[in-house]
């Protein structure tokens, strides 16, 4: 094959997109030949088979953080997400955030209890749970340590580092609302608490109010069962709510009329204001997007048009707007939303770009369904100050060098 | 664990799904448990890692049938429709239909090359590809020979092996028509032919109009690239249309003016009728639907209420509508269809069934936004006679006997 390549300017013809772009070699660069393309091996291929695997030339995995005192069974490992596509996550991608461990579940033996303030305590197996009404919806999970290192500003050097604790997925299950009414939960049942089968019992409180709204159990990600990193054989899916309280490898739910004050939501997964008090129950987690591509680590061979391309999600609704900077935040211009755009799901964004060699610094920012917009670092540690790790949702800005070169560029 | 059930009907609590059903113990058999639930291991559970895996319990595979004088790499393998939850098929368990094996591809090395009635012939990497504007789909793939086996009525006792020859993924890649405008076809320019990189060079003719339409190049699937057995490192994906056309290891696009007439548009993948003449270029998969769940093989534990699930699509559009009969066709009544309802895409219906213990048939019939309606098998050998095998959208039929025992009762 001819390397050649053409390497001057040229019009790129109108995409059919809207897009109308001008792309140079070095957005696009293609080899001009007039004839069919060179032989390639006849050998009889691979036969089918029963469970497929990808192609081993695709090493694409999870980061995980070697160089801490953190064991690896209490760590988390981060998605790729300057690597990943559309809105659906793929399971063995889907990043992970463990206490002490992934359990192994024999799902014939696992149940679900569910107890306290009701009327008739229930057990359910998993096969039970799966014979009851079921629905699907597409999520994400954000934990709501997720961009923890940016929280004073230019953290980690990509976007998988920074920003890879957050996934999205298909989930199906049962509605807790059903399991909870056939439980008949009495008049003073105002929490829940759901604890999972891990080693160290991650356990998390939850008002009634969201329990029983659209809070599920869920059996199946992304069409087939959960995978074991996700809480195999059952988890709690609280849409929109950060990640720990998505109650993994679920063995029990007791109806209170308070919280429980577990540690993980006294000493861990509150927020430290600057007067020393903590927000604790902050569930929700705002509105949020990222530039995944070109990112961090990226080096843009030279002058041209680029796609631009991210994720944005709240945990609130809908995203309704992303808007995009180039020139370091002096103009936003909104960028196109993939449909479908589904409420509490990631949303994927494109933007057509032109860069002309000079440094810059570009970053998007969200707006969802409520009105609410993604603040500057800035002016969320206006808010929150300097000592909160959990709930970042800042813009991400990504600086340009002049040799094309991407970097982080949030200040604080 | 205590194993006592409750095996007495009782009232199962409004679900706030708005079933409202009866739900007897047969359908969900739940232990009546005071207590929290008994105490499981605490040993340290596994590590954080790179790219998982499934449960080693779980093993649900494609179905490859052994018994036929057919080579694995002339062969399928049909999705487990029964045990996959939501609209997206895992990419593991994704049908394949390949002609001869699965190449092995060096994405490095591999290329698209676009040439015949163009004013510039191009040759594109696969990076190159990938820097181009995307967009990400999510549509569902059939072969136009799934349910062969069903044209005569009865044939295959469960609907992995009646129907397993659709899937649903989310698809990432290039509009194709960018590359056509790109490569500037020329007023003669009808029809192009894309090839495949498999070992039989299988090669497809479609029109110009479709192929300027919603016509992709695609890379990713359900949001990392796309699998050897989906076509790695580039397919075809041509929204609706049968999945030969959608040619996988894509290699070279030469426009034309004319079909090429290849044998996979001349002595296969046509439908021969009953005067002798055959359809050609049946490109379009007709609206169809099937109750995947509880389905043959299947034996329902006692009278009670039970949810039918299944899946439904169109190659012409949205499904608007899916009615589920329970006593043979004599009533027919609109099951729930799931959100996002997408255009050439699975869409997932669900309906409550209370059985009484009788004897009877179960079907599922579909709607298309066009106001098609999936037809009875009678209706279609009615119009396409005996001798087809491709194009089958008939009714499938569940015959529930009175041992609770389903099996395929559809008859010509």
């Amino acid at each position: 094959m001819e390397p050649d390549r053409f390497r001057t300017r040229r019009t790129f013809l109108g995409s059919g997109l809207g897009l109308g772009a001008l792309w140079t070699a070095a957005a696009v660069a293609c080899r001009n030949q007039g004839a069919a393309p060179p032989a390639e091996p006849r050998a009889l291929g691979a036969p089918v088979s029963g469970y497929g695997m990808r192609s081993r030339h695709e090493t694409t995995a999870r980061y995980v953080n070697q160089n801490t005192n953190v064991p690896l069974e209490e760590a988390s490992s981060r998605a790729p997400l300057h690597d990943t596509y559309g809105i659906i996550t793929p399971s063995s991608l889907h990043f992970e955030r463990h206490h002490a461990g992934v359990p192994e579940i024999d799902p014939a033996a696992h149940t679900l209890t569910i107890h306290g303030l009701v009327d008739r305590p229930l057990v359910f197996s998993v096969a039970e749970l799966k014979r009851l009404p079921s629905k699907s919806r597409i999520h994400f999970l954000e934990c709501s340590g997720n961009s923890a290192s940016e929280w004073r500003g230019s953290g980690e050097s990509d976007v998988q580092r920074a920003h890879g604790l957050t996934s999205c997925s298909e989930w199906t299950g049962v509605s807790l609302a059903v399991l909870l009414k056939e439980c008949g939960v009495q008049p003073a049942g105002t929490w829940i608490l759901a604890e999972g089968a891990d080693p160290c019992r991650l356990a998390r409180s939850i008002p009634m109010r969201k329990a029983m709204d659209d809070v599920m159990v869920v059996y199946g990600q992304n069409g087939e069962p959960l995978r074991p990193e996700q809480g195999y054989p059952l988890r709690l899916l609280v849409p929109g709510w950060e990640g720990n309280v998505n109650v993994k490898w679920l063995r029990r739910i007791k109806v209170l009329d308070q919280p429980a004050m577990t540690r993980w939501e006294t000493s861990k997964y509150t927020d430290l204001l600057s007067d020393g008090s903590a927000r604790q129950f902050t569930f929700d987690m705002d509105a949020k997007s990222i530039i995944t591509r070109p990112s961090g680590g990226d080096t843009l061979p030279g002058p041209g048009t680029y796609e631009l391309t991210g994720l944005a999600w709240s945990g609130r609704g809908a995203i309704t707007r992303v808007e995009i900077t180039t020139d370091g935040g002096q103009t936003w211009t909104p960028a196109e939303l993939q449909s479908p755009i589904l409420a509490r799901a990631h949303t994927r964004f494109r933007w057509s770009w032109t860069w002309d060699g000079g440094e810059t610094s570009i970053a998007s920012r969200c707006t969802d369904e409520t009105g609410y917009v993604q603040p500057a670092l800035a002016e969320l540690v206006t808010v929150r100050g300097h000592n909160s790790n959990y709930h970042n949702n800042a813009i991400q800005v990504w600086k340009v060098g002049a040799d094309g070169h991407l970097s982080n560029g949030t200040r604080a």
